[in-house]
């Protein structure tokens, strides 16, 4: 079997779980780090399975234009190319069309866009996206679906929702006849990638129900919560992920794109979200920004200039374990680029053992100590 | 006792050596990594040790400017700040005041100058720049001296030459005086520092002769030869060093400072010299520029878009041994910070490995295969 998923343990509506893919398996709830372009920002692979990362996420919109999925396929897929031999899961292109391309065109077809490294024009379309990730090869790949801008109007949320569904559908078709087009050979040769199903309907509880229904009659191996975290209260998050959570299959993963911080995160897996992604840690990182179980700081701040302290006395990450706080406040000031790279380790550190521990208490039946005591809403 | 040498073998003038340092042993002779802030940019402490670097250099000047000496003597000093047990050494600061600060204005006295960072002013005699080694507590400190500008005329060279000998000796006579003030702890608490003297003389045989006859007169326990790879023809280099190393005594190490390409290294390893250090490695790596048993490559040449094939065949190390150049050239395209970690792992793997070589050559009595067979001169 190339795709299944199984729960283990269930305590409240948070579900304690194992992903199968041809890439291994992932423990769920699990905490995605973002490897935008075939890179999780300045950690090389080693020290993501130190940190016992099951899996990763790819951009298809970056990889497409940078190397080029044509070049990927042609070395045997993504896992063969940046040499990370676990999981892989690739976004459908779409959000980064809409966030980061000029003069986008939407139309039936698809979305016309210009790179925003050479403002070259391209047009991605479902079949287009399902071509792409087939040719990365990821182990979950993405419906293409369009991410409705936040606010706007029902009538607007209405159309964005029926063209999600058309588009759902066709990326279903397409997949279903290519998805043996998929570069692995070894022993991933004849297996296939899952392709998931995306919910959207912006902040309306009854639309985000109606579009979950109306996903999961196209019969995906997992769903998605697509469309959050772009502008609007934390209550209206929740409100959504409950709505859809309502409607999905129980015994399917379902994903919250995009989100969030620890506190965030957390609260979702007590809600029954199997899987989480967002670039908040490594970029953060990168910005001094750290989550700590102290909570967060700012590593450039002048009151760290001689703390000889770990970041995080709670943290067993080996940045923790062996440099301090001035240290780290230094190399930040300077410039180094080691500061990223430590940065990065210690934050996905972090997140990583924050569903950990989630797992940990689902399995133990009791999550109060994690969700009372260490969230606090952003 | 705090510092030694020993020779253990000698095949030509090349010397197979083993210092001894408070912070552990470094076989000779030694490529020196280089640390200019307190990090060997981009790299991770842990995997420098995997790379079995024994020794790594700072720079005075930049640690002097941030975090400051003062804040390094508080934590313990520079190994305790960085997390480095193994040896340092720290330059004078009187190469970077020449080359990287403004409006210096030179005097017996010493040198006064503004700051790269902030333009705020600075004097640097050779009273401060021992009493700032010591507060970073390497394990061998240099003494100030003047590095004359290239080309310069045989009256400033000697005058220039005068000077860095009356600074060797002020340094000297306040590193005897000071040198218990070290703030070093627990393992390495009583012993001291190592101050080497630095031959200086411009491009002309003679004086570099006799500033290397006058320093030995101070008697230090180990000699650089500095001054070099300041835009003189290569030949000029090798005429300098070997007229130094006539003079120098054979019992001490010898440091050329600065040094240099990797066939460059060998060369001057096989005519006796010790120890070398070079920002080449570290630097060339953060520009793409490989060094490989094949030769130099840029790793962003279109010809390694698709070349699926490690770095360097022959290299060991962790990064030829899991990611392919296509994967490096991606990295280094886009701009992923992980290609300034991953190519500068391999530069300096590259290059430690060439003094292993060397190493491994002086103890079979044959430096033949090594010296004509990968050497040319650049």
């Amino acid at each position: 079997m190339s795709f299944s998923f199984r729960i283990d343990a269930q305590t409240g509506s948070a579900r304690l779980g194992r992903m199968h893919t041809p890439h291994g398996e992932i423990e769920t709830p699990a905490f995605m780090p973002v490897g935008t372009a075939g890179s999780v920002k300045a950690v090389p692979q080693d020290t993501l399975e130190d940190l016992d990362a099951q899996i990763i996420l790819g951009n298809t919109y970056h990889l497409y234009l940078r190397p080029g999925h044509e070049l990927i396929r042609s070395v045997g897929g993504l896992h063969r190319f940046m040499s990370w031999e676990r999981a892989i899961l690739t976004d459908s292109g779409g959000f980064q069309v809409f966030s980061l391309s000029d003069l986008r065109k939407l139309t039936e077809e698809g979305v016309t866009f210009r790179s925003h490294l050479d403002g070259s024009s391209h047009l991605f379309t479902p079949e287009r996206s399902m071509e792409i990730q087939i040719a990365l090869g990821a182990d979950i790949i993405m419906a293409f679906d369009e991410c409705t801008e936040y606010p706007a109007e029902e009538s607007r949320l209405r159309e964005s929702l029926e063209m999600t569904l058309r588009w759902a559908r066709r990326s279903h078709e397409y997949f279903e006849a290519h998805k043996h087009e998929v570069p692995w050979s070894g022993e991933q040769a004849g297996k296939t990638q899952a392709l998931f199903g995306i919910v959207q309907g912006g902040m309306n509880a009854r639309l985000r129900r109606e579009s979950a229904e109306r996903t999961v009659e196209l019969d995906f191996p997992g769903y998605a919560i697509g469309g959050l975290s772009v502008g609007e209260p934390r209550e209206k998050t929740l409100e959504m992920i409950a709505a859809a959570l309502e409607v999905l299959p129980k015994d399917k993963p379902r994903y919250v794109m995009g989100v969030g911080y620890p506190e965030e995160i957390v609260r979702y897996a007590a809600m029954g979200v199997d899987m989480m992604d967002c670039v908040l840690p490594t970029r953060a990182a990168r910005h001094g920004l750290l989550f700590t179980s102290e909570g967060r700081l700012n590593i450039k701040n002048l009151r760290f200039a001689q703390d000889q302290g770990p970041l995080d006395p709670q943290c067993g990450c080996k940045v923790c374990a062996r440099y301090s706080r001035a240290y780290l406040r230094h190399l930040f000031v300077a410039g180094e680029p080691l500061a990223a790279v430590l940065n990065t380790v210690h934050n996905l550190a972090f997140y990583l053992d924050t569903m950990r521990r989630v797992r940990h208490a689902i399995a133990l039946g009791d999550l109060s100590g994690i969700v009372s005591g260490n969230v606090s809403m952003a």
